[in-house]
């Protein structure tokens, strides 16, 4: 069952863009461990948030991404730029009314 | 730009099949209206609660869209089964990993 992961992450005052550079840099493995769909976006509105969409084959497929090489530097990177305000949901898709 | 909503929408206790039975109908006009994906989901974690993330050609589009006969006809079907708890965010999108 495709697996959704939809979340903002807070930065520190003025780093959104250089942990958007992080998130954007292609990760090796990625597509290959069941990613589907890893969309990251801005909103002016709150200037020191950073937002993605995610889609994956499944949450197993999400979990073990996390141990990716490419992904566990592009976390340890981002880490000391966000400030810890994390928000979210994760859920299992069921259908769309385009398909 | 690629316009990101994603949200969650509270049912009335026992109403979230209901809901997303209607979200997942094909709503006409919504592709030719800049919808370029839609995805219903829910988690069991928050049974009372239905998921969407959706992404479209522009905020405009987004809000274009809300005026079809068939997205109003779904609103208003759906309206008396929510809560009116609502959750959710919406950003532009600047990118991904896998492009």
């Amino acid at each position: 069952m495709t697996f959704a992961n939809v979340g903002s992450l807070g930065t520190k005052p003025g780093q959104r863009d250089a942990v958007v550079s992080i998130l954007l840099r292609p990760m090796e493995g990625l597509k290959e461990a069941g990613c589907l769909l890893y969309e990251v976006g801005v909103n002016d509105d709150a200037p020191d948030t950073v937002f993605v969409s995610e889609l994956w084959e499944s949450p197993e497929a999400h979990r073990a991404s996390l141990q990716l090489d490419s992904v566990r530097a592009a976390i340890a990177e981002a880490m000391p730029l966000l400030s810890g305000e994390m928000g979210g949901s994760q859920f299992t898709v069921v259908g769309s009314p385009l398909r």
